[in-house]
């Protein structure tokens, strides 16, 4: 980077060497995201002998971004408790502390989600109040976009967990889709109100309580996802993970289906080239970069999760996200909204103490153990 | 019916007033049924005075079904603890009934799921040894189909139960599939052994344990039911059902972009024209009348329970399934197999005592009293 930072300029730390393309990926896509954002500066962590190289011919990233070197790198098929305990030296470890430090606003990776997750809690720690942090995922809609937490952060929630999860993406959806009052839906097996297990009907119970400011639709089942209809979808962990991989696999099965259907005659080929320009647009909905980046809310700091096999093109994505987070009042809508909470939501519980998948039950309680230390190394 | 009926004739209950468009898309499809299965006979519980015009110009049918007549319908929205305490004169119990006393092997209903499950475990009870019945799906993918299970007869599961939804599952699988071992995976966040719930790590734990001979793959993801990894996919009703309808409303989505995307220029309008038969297989893969019928599992007793929006089409392929099941020996496959359970199944502790999701929570408490009473009138 040439020039001094002024204290006010846009900084996104980015984890050069996580994802199975990195660094060309990685490169490429800062590369695309600085002519969207210009202004932004970049830190990029990694191995400064395997940067070099990718960032040849690309000038105009190389003065806007500095390569802060690290040696070791965390293995996408690494233990989040290992990665916890030995990757103080890693490019992951080092772009989180980025915004531990407030070098930089916000960070972006495309490595490993349980380490990521783990060492971001471990840094950052959970915003004081909240039980949890969840992971964000934008999903496409019929009417445009909607977004679900959590995907993945957690392994069960309680329902102070979910109310949680309701304030965190009420204030996201409100940030990205620029709207003042989202719709919120509890995702549930039935839309009445007597349905479900108690932890839904709990917090159903709470967010529909007088005082309560949300716009709280009520429960909503899986097809009110795609179907948008409402901005926000709450669920646990659990649940989320596995809708958002079985959109994943539908969307695939039925691409494959397209691409036979095509194929079994002359005709049909032929109706395929004519209509191709269609087929674009129809593949390009369906491109999973364009909706590219889980965000993790919930922490003293935003990070950003690119898809581990992403190309320049997603991971340029995943940066436009963090700079929308990075130029937002997130923090201080949630310290707010914290601060405010309604006496349904109170009377769930406060938070429990931090606890993470780490997808690694030995250590698992070690992780707990370890992220509820300070993060000072 | 011409014929008193033989003691191994094949007959199927009906419920001919369940579903959205009984009851004349019930009948069209005993008509269509009947052309596949010449031999079966067929019950037609319903309204006598309704039922006769939509048998008008249907003299084959009326060969082979008997109408038995009774006054009263469950609603699509009654509430299954009240279907449950009035019902005894709807169309549903009757055909329930049917095969409780034998007079048939299978029901067929196109009614609410809630309703017809709070009858079918009040009446048929649950096989002695099982913890709780399940709903299987029929899920298409790249590789042909899979068996997903429990998509929605339960709220919550724990370990116990979803070994049991195991071996129904394999059974199931066996029988429609006509394969001797199938594999059967868990639904999980993660394919690592480490992650995921209590519930689905006890799980595992007991059907990896030795002894057990059913072909355990291990842990599945949420891409891993459409890309037909296993031929059974374990998971609790909550979860089942969210991917369940999360994966109908992606296909909704996409079709809504392919809709888009054809009609978007006069070249796509012509390319879709001359690629009609190709798109005809395409819709006719994404036809959820093909695999039309949630099968109840684990009671004294099949059931199978159709889309409630079906047509005549739909409904002949629930009768399809239910004449498959009612050929088979799934009830002697699972005394069998709950005859012989191995160490580590006793292990998670023997049968809970059934609770029934009702839809309704001040009247669930009721129809767990009254589903463990005697079936007796």
């Amino acid at each position: 980077m040439d020039s001094p930072r002024s204290p006010r300029e846009l900084v996104v730390s980015i984890d050069a060497m996580g994802g199975d393309n990195a660094p060309q990926a990685i490169i490429d896509g800062v590369a695309i995201a600085h002519v969207r954002h210009p202004k932004v500066k970049f830190l990029l962590h990694g191995d400064h002998a395997r940067l070099q190289p990718a960032l040849l011919g690309k000038p105009a990233v190389k003065n806007v971004a500095q390569v802060v070197h690290c040696d070791d790198t965390v293995g996408m098929e690494d233990k989040p408790s290992q990665a916890l305990r030995r990757g103080r030296n890693t490019s992951m470890w080092r772009a989180i502390d980025s915004v531990r430090s407030k070098e930089a606003q916000v960070a972006v990776s495309a490595g490993n989600t349980g380490a990521l997750m783990a060492m971001s809690m471990f840094q950052l720690r959970t915003i004081p109040g909240l039980s949890r942090p969840a992971i964000a995922a934008i999903w496409p809609t019929i009417r445009g976009q909607t977004v679900v937490l959590d995907v993945g952060a957690n392994v069960d929630s309680d329902a102070r967990q979910l109310v949680d999860f309701a304030i965190l993406g009420e204030a996201f959806a409100r940030i990205i889709f620029g709207i003042e009052r989202p719709s919120v839906g509890l995702l549930n097996i039935g839309a009445e109100e007597v349905k479900g297990n108690d932890a839904v009907k709990a917090a159903a119970a709470a967010l529909r309580a007088p005082g309560v400011s949300m716009r709280f639709h009520g429960f909503v089942e899986g097809d009110d996802i795609s179907a948008g209809t409402v901005d926000v979808v709450v669920t646990s962990g659990f649940t989320g993970n596995i809708a958002l991989k079985t959109a994943e696999g539908t969307a695939r099965l039925i691409g494959h289906y397209i691409r036979s259907a095509m194929s079994r005659s002359l005709f049909s080929r032929i109706g395929y080239l004519l209509a191709k320009p269609g087929f674009g647009i129809l593949r390009q909905k369906m491109d999973p970069r364009v909706a590219n980046g889980g965000v993790f809310l919930g922490l003293n700091g935003t990070i950003v999760k690119s898809h581990g096999g992403t190309d320049g093109i997603g991971f340029a994505n995943a940066i436009d996200l963090a700079v929308e987070m990075a130029q937002s009042d997130f923090p201080s809508q949630i310290a707010d909204a914290m601060s405010h909470l309604p006496d349904s939501f109170a009377a769930l519980g406060g938070p429990k103490a931090p606890t993470i998948d780490t997808g690694d039950a030995p250590s698992a309680t070690e992780a707990v153990g370890t992220a509820t230390q300070p993060a000072a190394e």
